[in-house]
């Protein structure tokens, strides 16, 4: 493991412990093969489209109207792409809430906020 | 906020921090109009493809070899696609993490492991 | 129309067939309201995803090799991209065929053809 | 060639025509060991998602007020997606066009008409 958390935490962060569960089941499976970055690049753009499905046809008000089922269906569809970005940043060896939190400080520098909030 | 950290716990979970990041930076820019369930998912799909780019050419076998700064440009998209995603998954109110472990479940359903590894 | 063909014309132009008889799919069932080019742009993306599916796990060697039934199955997601994308080019009033040409000529441009072939 | 158009043509028709400057644009670049239908159905999704990008925050109403430089912008964009279609289809030995006809059929059966016009 790249980032261990102490074996007395009692609760690990969501992101390592999504990391090691995708981990597992593509061991289980011998899904290793499969998994390079070109193709688990491509799942991500796959699944992200899969979101779009749902508000393509959909007005900006009715999308903020979607019903509990919808939004349960959104919501897997969500994990989906979720899922495969944590395997794709695990065979890349990036450590993704680092990357994330980067890209946060590069944005706040490349949008700076209105100064009277 | 819908899952609110003890006030002293030293390390949040780091979705959740993610998640309180950019709400305040859309808060301070006023960007709240334009975070649309439908404008959200697009940018995820949009980032997603800014991440096949870079494998878009290259063989399974080149992806496994990318050097530290095509690595770190990498993992740079794959934190935009991150934070598109949990922004859209907190203005449709879901649970990302919840949603994710429910996946891996009906994925384990799916697709049974190998009874013999 | 913005490019009628001749009366006399024995075989109209393939795409230009194609424009006239989608203006008319969406005239017949009262769609124009909903083909606005954001989310005719959205449906472009959501069938490019679609025709990815079929080449998501395969090798380079497997996508070569795909059986009549299968190939059928991509020419029909080829063709849905085809037809999104001609109405895309006639709700903005674009000419397709002509920005086509010109791309063409721009890349030749960017990438000059090797001297000696 | 899969679909020659006599010699005596003044017109070929469009997509054939792009179907040949492309196949022979790769040519005389060598690519044609990159354009596997893999590699093409990811270019043909990345370029979606840069359509997508210039609509991505606008309201459907900015949609249809684009500039000239903004819509010739698009136009290339879409031209992209084009190419990389026409050229897919062409490594796949897929008849774009019957497919497209193809297509508009089973959609005809699968969505039909209002009675009354």
């Amino acid at each position: 493991m790249t980032k261990p958390t102490p074996a007395s935490s009692p609760q690990p962060d969501s992101l390592d412990d999504l990391r090691e569960r995708l981990r597992q089941f593509a061991a289980e499976r011998d899904w290793g093969q499969f998994h390079t970055p070109k193709n688990l690049a491509m799942s991500v753009a796959i699944e992200a489209a899969e979101i779009m499905e749902h508000f393509q046809w959909l007005t900006a008000a009715q999308c903020a109207e979607l019903g509990v089922a919808a939004r349960h269906e959104v919501a897997l569809e969500i994990a989906d792409v979720l899922l495969y970005l944590v395997r794709l940043a695990d065979v890349l060896d990036v450590e993704l809430i680092a990357a994330a939190r980067e890209k946060i400080e590069l944005n706040a520098h490349k949008y700076p906020a209105r100064r009277s909030l």
